[in-house]
C-alpha cells in the first residue's frame, strides 16, 4: 500500500477531529447501543462523559493483572483519584471482563483466545465511537512462549500469522469465510523497541508472531490431552516456523491485528515469553519469577503512555507505598 | 457406527476400572505435569486424593455463576462441608479459571470461546486421568441465542456445527489442519429433556447447536463495530441454517463435544436463550431477568446428579436460608 492510499483509508476511518467513524451503517440508526459484556449502555449511561477523554486503551489476559496494571499507571503518569475514592472495576456487574479507567488510560482484561479478545475489541471500538474518543491507541500486554528466545524478554510483533502461517483472520460470516488482513502499525512497534534502557532486565525483540486456537496441539506441545506425534515431528515444527521468522507464540494477536487494522486504530502487542519453546513445553518457573517477568510489558507500554503525554519517562510521577 | 465398534472405542478409551486412558504417551514418561491454568500439579498435589472421587465435571462461562452453582449443587445433593469450613476457589493463583469442588462434583468456569473452554478441557481430561476417576460424565451449563425460540427456554446439544455448518473442529497441529467430529452423546442429551417437568417455566428443545468464533459478525449481528450486510442477509442466513434444524448458536459447544467425543467422555451442552434471534440482536432484558434463566440449565443438570446419585429428583436435599 502506498503511504497516499494509506492516507485516504485513515481519512475514511476518522472523523477530521480524530474521532473514529464506525464500518457499520447500522449503530447510528439503533435508538440505543447495549454493549453487552462491558455491562455499559449508550442509552444507560452518557458514554462521552465518561470516557472522552481515553487516549489509550490496554489490554490483557487476566482482570487481577490488569487491576495491578491500573495501580502502576496510575503512579507512572501521577494521576490522582479524588480523596475518598478508589478503582472500580466498571464492568463487574457483567462478569465476563474487568474494566479500569485511570485518567486517559482504560485498562480491561480480555480474558484467553481470539473469540474473547474479538468481543471485547467489538464493544471498545464501539465505545470509542460512542464516546468520540481521539487517535486511541490500542496495547495488548501479555504472555507468550519464545520461539528462540529464553524466558523473561519482551516481543513486540511486527505482524501476527495464524497456525498455518497465514497472515490474516479468518472468520465464516453468514456462511462465508472472510479473511482480514493482521497487519499491525511497524512505527509505533518501533517506537516502543527504542524505549528499552539499557539496564533493564529484558531484551525486546520485533518479530512475526503466530497466533493460535489452542495451547496445546495448537502450539505442538507434547503436553496436551492428546498427542498424535513425536518430539521430533514437534521440533521440526518449531525450526521451520522459526526460519519464518516467527518470533512467539500466544493466541490473541491475530484477532487484535485484523480488528485494530480494520477500525483504522494504532495497535500494538507485547508480549514477555514465559519460555523458550526450543527447549520445553511446561511452564515452570516459580511464580513469583512469573509475576516479576508479567511486569516487563507493562513497564515498556507505561514509558510510551509517560512519553505521548510530555511526562519524564525516567522516573514514575509518583511513588505508593507497597501495600 | 456399529455399536460393536463404539464398545471398541470405549474400551480404548477406558481402564477396566472406568479410569480414562489418555491419547498422549508422552505424559506417563514425564517426571510432573504441571496443569498450569488451573495451578494444580501431579508434582505439587496428590490429585488422586483430592479428586478421585468426581463423577461430574460442570462448567460455564463465569466465575460468579459458576461459584453459585456450587452452592446450589451442594444443597440439592444434600453435600455437608466440615463446620469451620467454606468452598475455596482451587484455582485462584492462576486468575485463568475458576474451580470449585462439591463432594462428586467438580465446577469450573471457561471463559468465553473455543480457546478458552479447550485450554480447560485439555487440564480437566488430565486431571481426571491424574486422579483415576471414574466414567465422568462432563457438562457445559451456558447461554445461547435461539434461533427460532424464545428467550428464557432450555437448548440441548444434540451436535454442534461450525458457521459453515461443518460438524467437525478444524485446528491447525503443525502447520496441517486436523478435524475432529463434534459429537455428543444422545442419550444423556434424551434422558436429561425427560428431567424437564409440567410446571418448569422453561421448554426444552434438542438440537443442531452452531458454535461460532465471534458473537457479532459471527452471529450474523448488525450490531458489531463493523458490519457490511443488510437485515435481510441476516435473516436469509438465520432462516437458512434454522431450516437445516440449527436452533441455537453459542460458542463453546463444537470444541466441547469434539474433546470429550475424543477422550471418550460423555458429555452435554445445555444452554438457555437470551434472545430469539429471527427477532433481534442485542440483550436487552433486565439483568434480573437473565440472572433467572441462567438458573434454568443448573435446574435440568440438578436434576440429573440427583437421579444418577440415586437422591430424589424433585426435592433439594436441604434448603439453605438465602444470604
Amino acid at each position: 500500500m502506498s503511504s497516499g492510499d494509506k492516507r485516504e483509508e485513515e481519512d475514511n476511518d476518522r472523523f477530521p477531529d480524530g474521532a473514529l467513524r464506525l464500518r457499520n451503517p447500522h449503530i447510528s440508526e439503533m435508538e440505543q447501543d447495549i454493549l453487552y459484556h462491558l455491562a455499559l449502555g449508550s442509552g444507560s449511561h452518557d458514554l462521552q462523559e465518561m470516557f472522552s477523554d481515553v487516549r489509550f486503551v490496554c489490554m490483557g489476559g487476566t482482570p487481577k493483572r490488569m487491576e495491578q496494571f491500573a495501580y502502576y499507571i496510575m503512579d507512572e503518569i501521577g494521576y490522582k483519584l479524588p480523596a475518598g475514592t478508589t478503582l472500580l472495576d466498571i464492568s463487574f456487574q457483567s462478569y465476563r471482563y474487568s474494566m479500569y479507567k485511570v485518567g486517559p488510560v482504560l485498562c480491561f482484561s480480555h480474558g484467553m483466545g481470539i473469540p474473547s479478545v474479538g468481543i471485547l475489541l467489538h464493544e471498545v471500538i464501539k465505545l470509542m465511537y460512542h464516546a468520540k474518543c481521539r487517535d486511541p491507541i490500542f496495547f495488548r500486554l501479555g504472555t507468550c512462549g519464545g520461539i528462540g528466545i529464553e524466558g523473561g524478554n519482551l516481543v513486540i510483533s511486527e505482524s501476527a500469522v495464524d497456525g498455518l502461517l497465514q497472515p490474516y483472520l479468518e472468520l465464516p460470516v453468514l456462511g462465508q469465510m472472510q479473511r482480514r488482513p493482521a497487519v499491525l502499525d511497524r512505527q509505533l512497534a518501533h517506537d516502543l523497541k527504542n524505549l528499552r534502557r539499557e539496564d533493564d532486565p529484558f531484551t525486546v525483540t520485533v518479530g512475526k508472531t503466530m497466533c493460535t486456537y489452542d495451547f496445546y496441539e495448537g502450539q505442538g506441545r507434547l503436553d496436551g490431552a492428546f498427542c498424535d506425534y513425536t518430539e521430533e515431528d514437534k521440533l521440526a515444527f518449531l525450526r521451520k516456523i522459526h526460519a519464518e521468522n516467527v518470533v512467539n507464540m500466544e493466541m490473541e494477536s491475530l484477532c487484535f491485528a485484523a480488528l485494530c487494522h480494520h477500525a483504522g486504530v494504532r495497535g500494538a502487542v507485547v508480549c514477555v515469553t514465559l519460555l523458550n519453546r526450543l527447549h520445553g513445553d511446561q511452564v515452570s518457573t516459580p511464580k513469583e519469577v512469573l509475576n516479576k517477568w508479567q511486569e516487563y510489558p507493562q513497564m515498556l507500554v507505561a514509558r510510551y503512555i509517560k512519553k505521548a503525554l510530555g511526562l519524564p519517562v525516567a522516573v514514575p510521577q509518583r511513588s505508593h507505598p507497597q501495600v
